[in-house]
């Protein structure tokens, strides 16, 4: 097929699985924003089972519309397995048995001390002017064949041998396609309503077509996905990328935590480290789930120190040392008791920072003075303290999420000098 | 439409958005299994965008293969959504304005205190001989329109507002087509591996095309769902299902921690408020994920004291009392520290119940006598210790969650005074 102005292409997950309520492709994400770095934009997504009337006539109907067509899955060594067989029923194609393609599916076998079972066979079949794709990971291979007015792609199903095979044996090949050089950078935001972020960009927002901005909201952490498109090269759509992200850099400064891809627990570490700090945490109503998503981060052992997740009245008072009298006067959750949790874990550990979670994650347990979804973070360092007073709304998971950005945003702009965010 | 043998229903979700990277269809996953409970099967499912001519020609090819078109997306009241006006083009069915439904979206906004921008009067606009369908929860009504040979359903897209209105709306009027009354249930598995479950139950995999069995297996936790049809009644369709049941409870006992849809830590805590024990953790490798899932739970905080993540050796010892030379004699990630840790625990909060997870999540930290993976959980409590070692495998956040997930399921099967599994 040859390069031409609109291309339309279509992917069709194949497989009965896939039409129950249990399973759902993912791979077609993975497969558009691949496609997307070529300037290709995908214009249908079809998913199909087994049944052979149904399987062959979604074939038709995609070859009708679309100049390319990327099947995936049903590549399998079952009689459930019709995608090679439905495709050459439409196609009018022989399938040829292929004795290179074999010896490979035996050797595949042989490598990990079995025999081939007979069944496998079939796998060693394709269509006389196609290619067939080697598969690293497994043992059906693909399948790719460019009539002059179309261009057939068939991947395997499971994910750790689709990507890599349309990686090496597929996207090369569309290269010849190529409509645009693609570049991304996503800013991830905390600390930032969106209206805020909004306001601040708005006269940011590219109108020039071959810039596209997304912005995905989620509780706690906003993420601006920026996309620059170049029909000249790489260089050019990096260099349009990177001046589009200075721009909003300078307007959202520190409340961009990455603009790398990283998590806010990367890089609250990696400034930990830097700075030589270590830190202690005290959790109420977060459970752990701070503490947790701290030691995602290999190597964490270098600046956590210790996290106590002091649930009830009597553990904040008996194992970290709360007095009694301050929870009694302003109650658990209260911004006395949060800086107190926070000054309580560092001198516990002798850590550089103490960090304190406390709050009510609902659903049951709030009163109109102290409502689901209010939660104070406070930091403690050698001569201050801060303590943000939130007020989190969603689920009890999404408080639990919510709180621990917070409080790790927290470190972060301490580190950084910065003044505390009061925003949710 | 009248009820027939083969109805083949297509599922469409219609959005620029979801052609991009990042964003998926998952209202499917639900409309399929409230389509299943009336024994329908989905035979297609389509993704579009707005674009005109796709839009148009992705609905004609649906409304000629499928007797039921249920779409999605695209109501709302800006000119990208163009559902309606597609459906219209391909039906040839002209929109009329409809003074009852713009009355209910005005009084919609009113009711926030807003006036109802211009834009939305186009969702006031319906086939004649269609059907509006309430939207409780949003503004955009939906559509059902039955021509006979066809039944056309359009939703709108947010999930908050689709699932309400097909349940109330779109599901009773689908009854007339009902073919099967459905029952389900999931027996949630720990402690087996899969080959051992398909050993122990091979011999009562339903033969029977009324039954269906689905086996899904994650790290730490397999599912067996099983859906039961009947033509007769949903009676009938119960007592198959829980017949079912009861021949697998038999064969897998105590492994199967829930048949009733809750999660592990939800068991754990019925059943040490049932035993009235309390319950304190020491966790390491896993960082306070063990804590942050028991209080998940609401009102956790009657059983659940205290989790101390003593993330290094120094917390182990200073924190938790842990001896120097057991840690320098054995190491941190041995038998002899988790059971230290449990017993320490215990001891510290004065719980009934100790738990202690110490291992290695990972990428880092591994030797050929102490790899990755290796993970010991230890449970004390007033007259013994138990101690399991685990070889988990899978990335850092996998062999974190299947920790917790051994360490619960220790729990579980003490309280029920069950033998420890050995088995990951």
């Amino acid at each position: 097929m040859k390069a031409k102005k609109d291309i339309k292409i279509e992917i069709m997950a194949i497989g009965s699985e896939l039409l129950t309520p249990h399973f759902q492709d993912t791979n077609s994400l993975y497969l558009t924003e691949r496609l997307n770095d070529l300037g290709l934009e995908v214009s249908y997504k079809t998913i199909v089972g087994d049944e052979w009337d149904n399987l062959v006539l979604s074939i038709k109907q995609a070859l009708s519309r679309a100049d390319i067509v990327l099947a995936m899955g049903g590549l399998g060594p079952t009689k459930d397995d019709r995608t090679r067989e439905a495709f050459a029923s439409v196609l009018e194609r022989k399938l040829i048995y292929n004795k290179k393609l074999l010896q490979k599916i035996e050797e595949r076998f042989r490598r990990r001390g079995l025999r081939m079972p007979p069944v496998n066979k079939k796998q060693a079949y394709i269509f006389e002017d196609a290619k067939a794709l080697d598969n690293k990971k497994g043992t059906a291979p693909g399948l790719l064949m460019d009539t002059g007015a179309k261009i057939i792609i068939l991947l395997p199903g499971p994910p750790h041998e689709l990507k890599p095979m349309f990686d090496t044996s597929v996207w090369p090949y569309l290269q010849k396609l190529r409509k645009k050089y693609t570049a991304r950078r996503t800013l991830k935001i905390t600390g930032l309503t969106e209206s805020k972020i909004e306001t601040l960009i708005s006269d940011l927002y590219p109108q020039e077509p071959h810039i596209q901005l997304t912005i995905l909201a989620y509780p706690g952490q906003i993420e601006i996905h920026l996309t620059a498109h170049s029909e000249e090269s790489l260089e050019k759509s990096k260099e349009t990328v990177h001046g589009l992200e200075k721009n909003f850099l300078n307007r959202l400064k520190e409340n961009v935590f990455s603009s790398a891809g990283e998590e806010l627990e990367e890089v609250v570490g990696r400034l930990l480290r830097l700075h030589k700090n270590t830190l202690a945490v005290a959790e109420s109503c977060t459970g752990g789930f701070l503490g947790h998503r701290l030691t995602n981060i290999p190597g964490s052992s270098d600046y956590f120190l210790l996290s106590m997740v002091v649930y009830s009245n009597e553990a904040k008072i008996y194992h970290l040392g709360i007095s009694e009298e301050l929870i009694e006067q302003h109650g658990a959750v209260s911004s006395q008791v949060a800086a107190a949790m926070a000054v309580g874990i560092r001198e516990k550990t002798h850590s550089s920072l103490g960090l304190a979670i406390t709050g009510i994650a609902g659903p049951d347990g709030g009163t109109p003075e102290k409502p689901v979804g209010l939660v104070y973070t406070a930091l403690a360092w050698d001569n201050g303290t801060d303590v943000v007073k939130n007020l989190f709304l969603g689920n009890r998971e999404i408080i639990k999420y919510q709180s621990t950005q917070k409080s790790l945003d927290m470190v972060r702009r301490h580190l950084l000098k910065k003044p505390q965010s009061k925003e949710n």
